[in-house]
């Protein structure tokens, strides 16, 4: 942090409020960050201790002066969260996510930014705090894909601008139920980096993609291999992972294209494999940190309801 | 029962010795049951408790003579069970099964049928039980498909008695881990019977023929649904279940063929699913009872083990 900055006045708080985590940041009026906190105090936490106490405290930590503005993406939005921020209904422009931020009835201005969701009785799918990331990792043309691995992986189909089409995977929640609850429980060791197992992780990812309606079978024979002594269990995570990824990428690059650029948003173990993954898949991929895209989308979305604040 | 079955000289005792049950039956020269004995104790009870005591005492429920040989299926024959009857390879003819059981070195005679296992590193494949009731509901010029439904599904291609390929499918099991421990746990009623939502099954269940290759989003789809007021958790599981029925007919039905015959060795709710199911899938479906099909095939066994204790 240079002395410029923290001496800049700050501009607003961006607080991006997840199911389990709580992560605020001060911003400086020219989109740089002062100062950061987080915790574990996510919606969950919330639920019973209640939010503001929870954001007044990050605040001190922040060193926030009382009158700068608070914006908020993601579950402290839902309805079991601190404020409903209704769901912006798509098609919709990433542009028009502010319109929707709900003033929240508490110290100071603080608002919370709206999910998306895709009212479509054929496909439906809600997304809370990944459409800020998008706004965060897109220009205002933009026509692409995005995707956000996790445990549940979301697909957007962005055309000039505007989110026209998504749909989420349970793959990082298979991954954890299917190998915590299941027979797998055999065959996946819980500490096994996928990393250190790239070939077997290679080898199932490249099964599924050429073996796409498979899945439920192919978690069997995940058993069965060790069993006849085909495959190690050393290998079990690898190779788990692979299948569900691939899984996840087989059905995407037919909804969505594999023509079109992608932008993946995800950073350190996972981002990794998503990028071998993809690559495998054919897609043309460029990565972005996580972090960083839920920031800089707090921070178009704060100039468009603040601009007065932020240097032009 | 009538006098002249009880009166009969029993031939032998046949046992279905599964995961978590054991289930009994003394057996008559002419293939008929003369009593039955039930209970819990499976091959995870007897891993610590023995495995001798729970078959005496069943023996001296069932009022077996003392001289009265037993034919064992199932978990018993497995590594982890009461003495490990190998695996048939396949491809193998169902009428071979009864050469490959293992004697139990205890009192009487006591032998226990090998699983089948497919070793082969691209299917990779065993099962421990099923082989007997193959052979229970086939002639020995058997050509078709044989479905078992259940926690872990099978599928089996049978050619003039033999069986050259088979697959299973953990489609009971992921709808328990599923519904109990992931983010559908919201979204599935525990106790839901999915017999009364015969429109939410049959509308899953043509969703995952369609589209094969989207269960890890369609299964998030179930939550999104309910969100946005689609759908209603009163029919949670019907809809969870058709779709991984679906998915696993819809992969078998390519692997296997729609146009074989097939035997479906289920009852109850969960083979009125099926049947329902494969019917939608275009399978013509012959259905068969999973304790006959057990009891004839250990009786179709013993016949070629014992066979002057049988009237012809």
């Amino acid at each position: 942090m240079t002395a410029a900055d923290s001496s800049a006045t700050p501009a607003f708080v961006a607080v991006d409020w997840g199911t389990s985590s709580f992560r605020a940041w001060l911003m400086a009026g020219d989109g740089t960050e002062q100062a950061e906190s987080r915790g574990g105090e996510g919606m969950l936490h919330c639920a019973t201790s209640g939010f503001a106490p929870v954001l007044r405290d990050h605040l001190a930590q922040l060193g926030a002066p009382a009158d700068v503005p608070v914006l908020i993406c993601g579950m402290a939005g839902a309805r079991q969260g601190w404020v409903e921020a209704p769901y912006l209904h798509t098609p919709t422009r990433l542009e028009a996510l502010h319109a929707g931020a709900i003033g929240v009835d508490t110290e100071g201005d603080v608002r919370i930014l709206p999910g998306l969701a895709q009212a479509r009785a054929d496909q439906p799918d809600v997304m809370r705090g990944e459409e800020t990331q998008l706004l965060g990792v897109t220009e205002p043309d933009f026509t692409g894909i995005v995707c956000i691995p996790g445990t549940h992986s979301k697909w957007i189909r962005i055309d000039a601008g505007a989110v026209i089409d998504f749909a989420t995977y349970m793959t990082g929640e298979l991954f954890a139920v299917v190998s915590q609850h299941s027979i797998l429980m055999h065959a996946v060791e819980p500490e096994a980096s996928t990393v250190a197992h790239d070939a077997a992780f290679r080898e199932s990812l490249a099964a599924a993609l050429a073996a796409p309606t498979s899945l439920t079978n192919a978690l069997f024979r995940l058993r069965a291999a060790q069993l006849l002594n085909f495959e190690q269990r050393s290998d079990g995570a690898a190779r788990l992972s692979g299948l569900l990824i691939g899984s996840e990428i087989a059905d995407a690059r037919v909804r969505f294209g594999a023509e079109l650029p992608l932008r993946l948003i995800g950073a350190g173990r996972l981002g990794r494999l998503y990028c071998a993954a993809l690559a495998a898949a054919d897609f043309d991929v460029n990565e972005c940190d996580a972090e960083q895209a839920s920031r800089r989308g707090l921070v178009k979305a704060a100039r468009q309801i603040w601009g007065a604040r932020f240097r032009p």
